[in-house]
């Protein structure tokens, strides 16, 4: 299994970060999810990383690289199910994952995003006019 | 990693299937799900399978097994995302996943597992009276 499945899920797009990401299987996400957000007019990315035990700096480079993407894109990247310990962890490391928003779930995130996109476009979520 | 993360969505749960499964994480997985269903109180449960090359005699089972369970917690088990290769292989080898609901993506599972949820209940999802 080489690939990362994406989820599409109303106008978002989720990703479960389960295996062990190296740098092909990074790279073949980067890829797919932003050609997924094209292809889906997806408004939002959410990835649970609560299955991780660890997140170092090559996952936070790739996290911020997805988000930076994403929002190039017009979407925003919501990281959700971050263990406790993994946040301990990477602040003790000084990884502070700049540019990457954070929520307790998927629930809070797919909330998150849509207060985010109702705040840019209206009460709705809709383009106004 | 050796625990399948369960997402919560609404009231339903999400598990995507990602990496090869072994008696062990699919017990772990029937565990795990069932005291999930109860604890959040789920009425659905969504199964991705889209990241699966093949499902042979032992998933098909443990997807029944898991549909079995969830049942008698009330919840409705749907496995989306299978692969037309998948889909070919399975009716080749004669296993017709008995007992288990399906839909092409997330999206529709979710609007299936809402439709039942409001033909049991009355038009609006919640208990009638």
């Amino acid at each position: 299994m080489e690939r990362i499945p994406i989820l599409k899920m109303g106008s978002f797009l989720l990703v479960t970060i389960q295996v062990d990401m190296h740098d092909q299987l990074a790279l073949a996400l980067q890829d797919d999810l932003t050609s997924r957000v094209v292809s889906d007019r997806a408004t939002g990315v959410l990835i649970d990383i609560s299955a991780l035990d660890i997140v170092d700096s090559f996952i936070g480079r790739m996290l911020g690289n997805i988000a930076g993407m994403a929002r190039i894109l017009d979407a925003e990247t919501i990281v959700v199910g971050m263990r406790p310990s993994v946040a301990i962890t990477l602040v003790e490391l000084g990884l502070s994952l700049p540019g990457i928003r954070t929520a307790l779930n998927v629930d809070r995130g797919m909330e998150l995003l849509r207060s985010a996109r109702n705040g840019e476009t209206g009460d709705d979520g809709r383009q106004i006019g």
